[in-house]
């Protein structure tokens, strides 16, 4: 860590430092500095007031706090780290780089290094690894008084005021949840407990995930939701800021993963090549030798294509409306489980409604292809042969029974990776089209077989 | 509407009934009526307390509040109606049907109307349709004091009171947006303005999308964004659980669009079948003719195929690999531009990130297929004919070729989409597959006859 705050700012850096140092907020000098290298970041923030620094870095919109706060003199560094909230200082420890990681560990005041081992204990994306240690909580024998007095006192310490937790003064278990909108039109000389509204507050378990936290913020309508351990002691609270970043968050790393490929856990502009060829080539590999089947199964019915070459020029046709009407069903499902509109027991109720939705969907599909085959032919575009009228039906009931499988298969598939504890959201576009591929290929020769035998066959 | 109240309740309901009377949170109740029938929801609701039923109605989670209130006894449901927030009744009178509709329209109480006509003449998903009428806003001229008296009175009937709106008195013009939290910790004597922390609220037009507002309220981590309209006077406020709704529905939307279909825009198992079939096929119908130009393709191709009959059996295994690399670019690029990691002017940058990246990735594929003909061809699991060989070599340049192509072009429709106007999250996955597909014949072909030219073709 090199002592940048000795060095000479330049005028171009003092460009940059001016207009943060005149922005009213804070999240526009993050997204001014997130176009900056980190030496130009460190400069910038070297020369904001601490209360300012702390700010920045307490944004979940800043990119790379953890090389930030590598570039910082060690110094400023633990003075700014004490500051910090503690889910954002848990986040700066996690991306660290080693020799400067351990330095600051060891030299960092026994306070926030307390809350930092707490956070970091649990994994990634969980309520515990989200929440802040900076909440309020007061004694049940206090009164609304004494609490909006302490509320003020401590205000500036503590990320959100506006959820308060009352305490058993003895055990110090969770009792009641108070929001300040209910403190302040409350009797100040009442008991705490009379400004409760609910019986029993709503909690998470520090390994619950944010998906499920923000499922219980987004449904009770809370401003931020109190993690609890078995003893029903307070050990943070998660946000709803932080739980909207979170739901972005895993609508992204969805949305990835339906395209067919690892989520990036990185902004695209920022993740370098050879990570990003990891992410991508993983599955692409893998839906490569899944289709392979198809090879296999070409050469499988490779008699059927020589007698019957006409066959061949409505593969792609027909597969590709296969894999569509999957892609359909999939993401349909994974959002229904998701949102929970649809739960796992539900799969037969499902399958009945994608079995008839599928049927008429294949059928309108075949009406254009025979419609298609049928102007062609008669308009001369292109010879399919005398039988032509037979390879149209053909198509029309390969398509039929292709999207009715298409759409089935690409609605269980959520279901199943759900039964198998696994994520729906793994279930891709690709990765359904790929499946219902080779089962098409088999079903196109199959009906082809039962259509055409004894004429093209 | 037939006067349900005046029915006995029999005691299935009556268990219904007991239930959600026992439940603490309206959330949880809203949950239970989601799965009853309307009859059984509305006989629930004209047993509740009015402020409970309000409750109940004001949660954006209960499934059809339309057709609820619509089975209520006309005088109930205007005096639930006149309790509910405007954001509510606007989502109530735009699903409604209109025997009912027109007839609540004209009995509603004139407050209610006035607020109902401002949020229904913004348009679905705006921020002027999303907002509340119910805010707090006092004069500048006010103290401290005086404000935190409003608030108490009216605290009942504001949707939230964390964020307070100070006005000029006499234009009526929004002039600051003061926190709770400053307010009771600011010196009760003082101006409300002392309380202000931002010189400029941040703020939003009403015909602002929701995404934009989301953006705006995740940035800024705020409670709540007041909208304005041309001469600066506050309309209303979108309130962050409205917001998290909104990414949720959004995240549902793009996801579905995304899947090749349109958004639903109703939970997977309410729609109706038909509705669900509109929703379906115009997409599969527009893809389907699209892909019919493989069959063209094909046609074009069909002396190549007869002489080397052994390229068809290639041709799914090359095609969905294009398709595929398609679909990770495309959904990487969608949510890139989408969380504005990568400006519409960064389109070259891009583009020569994606053709190393394709390059490399076609490359990887590629080996893999060399290895799977040579394996088969020398195992003697199949034989693809004396020049396998230069097969293989075909097979290895082409899916480099069409694999380069798929990043490239599916990377690219996200700029293309919204360079027009369109939104980036109407690319689909099968969308890029088609695209992909018939060029990826096209450069199969090509490739086939520049190495196969003399020996096979």
């Amino acid at each position: 860590m090199e002592d940048l705050a000795e060095k000479n700012v330049d005028l171009a850096d003092r460009d940059i430092l001016d207009v943060c140092l005149g922005l009213e907020h804070v999240a526009d000098i993050v997204e001014l500095l997130n176009e900056q290298d980190i030496e130009e970041q460190a400069r910038v923030l070297i020369h904001l007031p601490d209360e300012r620094a702390i700010e920045v870095l307490d944004q979940p919109g800043l990119d790379d706090p953890a090389a930030l706060i590598e570039a910082l003199p060690t110094d400023r560094a633990l003075k700014l780290l004490a500051g910090m909230s503690s889910d954002r200082v848990a986040d700066v420890f996690r991306y660290m780089n080693d020799p400067p990681r351990s330095d600051l560990l060891q030299r960092l005041d026994p306070e926030t290094r307390t809350s930092l081992d707490k956070v970091l204990s649990y994994p990634v994306d969980s309520a515990g690894s989200l929440m802040t240690t900076e909440f309020v909580s007061v004694p049940s024998s206090w009164t609304v008084e004494q609490t909006l007095d302490h509320i003020r006192r401590v205000e500036r310490t503590r990320e959100t005021i506006y959820s308060v937790y009352v305490l058993d003064p003895k055990t110090r278990q969770l009792l009641k949840a108070v929001a300040l909108r209910r403190l302040i039109t409350a009797d100040p000389k009442a008991s705490v407990l009379t400004a409760a509204r609910f019986d029993k507050p709503i909690t998470v378990s520090p390994t619950a995930d944010r998906e499920e936290v923000a499922k219980l913020i987004s449904k009770y309508d809370l401003l931020a939701v109190p993690v609890v351990d078995e003893s029903w002691h307070v050990i943070g609270i998660v946000t709803v800021d932080d739980i909207i970043d979170a739901i972005v968050a895993e609508g992204t790393e969805d949305a990835q993963k339906f395209g067919g490929m690892e989520a990036l856990d990185e902004p695209y502009n920022t993740i370098g090549f050879w990570a990003m060829i990891k992410k991508r080539a993983g599955w692409l590999c893998i839906l490569f030798l899944s289709e392979m089947l198809t090879a296999s199964a070409m050469q499988h019915f490779s008699d059927e294509l020589d007698k019957a070459a006409v066959l061949t020029l409505f593969i792609p046709l027909v597969m590709s409306s296969g894999g569509n009407s999957g892609s359909q069903a999939t993401s349909l499902l994974i959002r229904a489980i998701a949102l929970g509109e649809v739960k796992l027991r539900d799969w037969w109720r499902v399958a009945l409604r994608e079995l008839p939705t599928g049927v008429c969907l294949g059928a309108i599909l075949g009406v254009l292809g025979v419609l298609r085959i049928t102007v062609w032919q008669t308009a001369g575009f292109f010879d399919y042969g005398v039988h032509w009228g037979l390879v149209a039906f053909t198509i029309a009931m390969a398509l039929t029974a292709i999207v009715t499988f298409g759409s089935l298969a690409g609605s269980m598939l959520p279901f199943a990776l759900k039964k198998c504890g696994l994520d729906p959201a793994s279930a891709s576009a690709p990765f359904v089209a790929t499946l219902v591929d080779v089962t098409g290929l088999v079903i196109y020769f199959s009906v082809a077989l039962l259509i055409l035998k004894g004429t093209l066959l």
